[in-house]
């Protein structure tokens, strides 16, 4: 085990350093590589896996709610980004543009995508003429920049990998029910296929998205107690309508204004299965994004037809999941580590004594407990492991969750919660005044994260100014 | 009929202006519409799943002989671009630059890559050390800019969408041997399920990819005879490991270079799908990416019983194959109109005397040939009507190709052959001599295609100048 103790070594430990350890993670586990442009990674093949196996599920939630992909020009010209006023305050600062194209200087910049409503307005200004064209229920994968100044693999690059849905309708209560129904996609995602937890919300007005009347979201604590913004939705009115000149002629024979949706998620929900249920010995990643979900060790395999057996339980194996055999000749134990480090969720172990006995271990990743399995039933009994991987890293995390969230009624409070129990969640009350929203960032270092739907009533009167409170909010540090 | 005749009108006519005729079908079939970027496409939902429906198939292929995806950043610093002498002339004029980024000028400019040899070496250069690493077999899809001066949708536009692979291999046998297995992958491709014939040959050094030792290509005939490059396969030997400092340490544990290779197929293959298969009502669509391969179209579909039977149909179809019921209120002649012009390969038709009988019509797209199929059974029967009509596409297509091939061993009979037989493709000697290659065209105005693998010998003497000739080369005017 000597090689094992060393590869997990490499790995600094969460509680000494978690920013540290959250790099040596991406990297050894060959999530991905930095390159030549700051800011801008490459997705090795198992980090782009996990991408892959998000995409699908999430594709079909997509396609089965109706949606239709589409791919709009990564493109887009200074004079269509400044159409709509906030939304051009908003993105103008951190664009790239492209200046020269061909050998030549482009008489007009355009910048490469930070999003693309503007693409989409244009678009439908074009192809939607009547109410019979309505809804416009668009999605697209794509890559967008974003020039940050600070960046980290996953959570906040300079070119990322997301979807963005895009939707067009004839009411604003039809255009406010997508928005819910594709928050509420993200939600159940995130707690059924990423085993993370969270918390549905409005942003507040200081952070909505640019151009939107109203932002939904999900917050997602990570390990460390901060949170991650992992999803969002938006309801854009017909503020977008107006500015591109998107109309429709409805069915009172009216020239009227259409309702829009975007939602998005991104590459960085992989920074949150990270720092959600990573541990000392590496990644840990729930069964439905796993590239391999069940990794096969022979043990003693020297010995007469341990290897056959092997292959032939991934065979088996393979028809249902995603299954690797390593029979490489590397020791058990690195194998033991290497498998660990990539956050594979089940070992299967078969050797000699086990084929005797018809059966095999399966070595969970979650806390490294071992189930003798019999053979025969298999497939079940893997399937039901996972389940239990699954469920179990659910509860880990919403146990993180409630042990670090904290319901306060002043601003002493606040502070002191933080003082004594670290990062975590903090649920005050709020008047709805930004002025107070700005005050309690400023004195207690946590900020708005959103305004939970599931309110609760703490105290009568703003944790800040005393006045009235209008509305429960959740505060705490981002990523 | 009055709707389905004025629809099918609204297509100029192929033989009346072929261009004019590729332009009306992309846009009137919603395959695409223009942006406000010039060269730039958006693509609409029913041109966007024919491409999903590609990569879902070259994805697979891919994946079963080994290759792995990835995803490498979208910028490449000049100097990096220039590490490869031949690259960097072959692709730096026609790059579009980021010069500004976050409000900044950028300190070193950047440009959207036009393709990825330069980001996938730099990589490599990083995680290649052993020949355990090897081979690196490694594939992305992505869209890549190049800017064009004449743009058309699918065949030449300043963003396309592509897959490019990339290898690593220890030596160069494995390296030519994966640039053949490649290219005999997307000739399989097209000639299976696009029903596009191809020749496979190889670029002659003034055609090559810029940097590559070798180019394999596969040439498809468009229906107006001109030729279509549908695909690419580079050999580079070690010139760009040289260029880039990959190296790894070999069995006898020197230091030496690996050799590497690339491959690609883009969005350009709809383009050729559309000159090769379509026809004056419109798109035909091979059904292997038709997004729906059969729509069902109820027939007085208010007579009782109908609709009913239509949708149970749709339900059973929809388990085997991608089918759309239709059930508006438009005509039935619209219907059919509307569905040719997309191309959809069958209609099914019933009506109540069809249910009566326990039977339905289905229609084929290729030639509008109508069966009478028992409902027992159905599935079958429309897998069968589906390859027949597979089949005789690629017939069809291979027929139009013979028939606008042919052979010529002096200067005068080429040019005899296009003045008599219009644009096609001509076989004809060469010596390989640049000069030669580049006098035919001049004089002829067709160049050549490729040196295609299956050789024929027309005379021992080159076309142009009579010396000894070295090959048989396809000359055609290009798209």
């Amino acid at each position: 085990m000597a090689q094992d103790k060393k590869l997990v070594e490499q790995i600094t430990p969460m509680d000494v350093d978690f920013a540290q350890w959250y790099t040596d993670v991406v990297l050894k586990a060959e999530l991905c590589d930095y390159s030549q442009v700051k800011g801008c990674m490459v997705y090795e093949p198992y980090g782009y896996a996990i991408w892959e196996n998000i995409q699908s599920i999430l594709d079909a939630k997509f396609k089965a709610t109706g949606h239709e992909n589409v791919y709009m020009p990564m493109f887009i010209t200074e004079s269509l980004l400044q159409k709509e006023k906030d939304h051009v305050e908003g993105f103008a600062p951190e664009v790239a543009w492209v200046t020269e194209g061909g050998g030549e200087k482009l008489t007009e910049r355009m910048c490469v995508r930070p999003t693309s409503e503007t693409l989409f307005c244009e678009h439908f200004s074009h192809v939607v003429k009547s109410y019979r064209d309505l809804p416009k229920l668009y999605n697209q994968w794509c890559s967008v920049v974003r020039w940050e100044k600070n960046t980290r693999p996953f959570l906040r690059t300079r070119e990322f990998l997301w979807q963005e849905g895009h939707t067009l309708h004839a009411t604003p209560e039809e255009a406010i029910e997508e928005t819910e129904r594709m928050l509420n996609i993200y939600a159940d995602f995130h707690e059924h296929d990423l085993a993370i937890p969270v918390v549905k919300g409005r942003k507040t007005d200081s952070d909505k998205f640019a151009g939107a009347e109203r932002t939904y979201c999900i917050e997602a604590m990570m390990h460390d107690g901060k949170s991650l913004q992992a999803g969002t939705s938006h309801y854009f009115g017909d503020g977008f309508s107006r500015a591109f000149g998107v109309q429709f002629t409805d069915k009172e024979n009216k020239l009227v204004y259409p309702f829009q949706t975007s939602w998005g998620t991104t590459t960085r929900m992989i920074g949150g299965v990270i720092m959600t249920h990573g541990d000392d010995s590496g990644l840990v990643l729930p069964p439905a994004i796993a590239p391999i979900q069940i990794v096969i060790i022979p043990v003693a395999a020297h010995k007469p037809g341990v290897t056959e057996k092997a292959a032939e339980l991934r065979d088996r194996l393979a028809k249902c999941y995603r299954v690797k055999l390593d029979d490489s000749d590397n020791s058990a134990g690195w194998k033991y580590a290497q498998y660990e480090m990539k956050g594979v969720p089940l070992r299967l172990e078969i050797g000699p004594r086990d084929i005797e006995a018809n059966q095999c271990v399966i070595v969970s990743r979650l806390d490294r407990s071992k189930t003798v399995v019999p053979l025969d039933g298999l497939e079940a009994a893997v399937g039901e492991a996972l389940e239990t991987l699954r469920a179990g890293l659910y509860e880990k995390a919403l146990a993180n969750r409630e042990r670090r969230t904290h319901a306060c009624v002043t601003m002493d409070e606040i502070k002191q919660s933080l003082t004594d129990n670290g990062d975590g969640y903090i649920k005050a009350m709020w008047c709805g005044d930004e002025a107070c929203e700005d005050k309690v960032k400023e004195e207690t270092g946590v900020q708005s994260r959103c305004i939970p739907f599931a309110q609760e009533t703490l105290s009568d009167v703003c944790v800040c100014c005393g006045r009235p409170a209008k509305k429960m909010v959740l505060w705490g540090k981002s990523y």
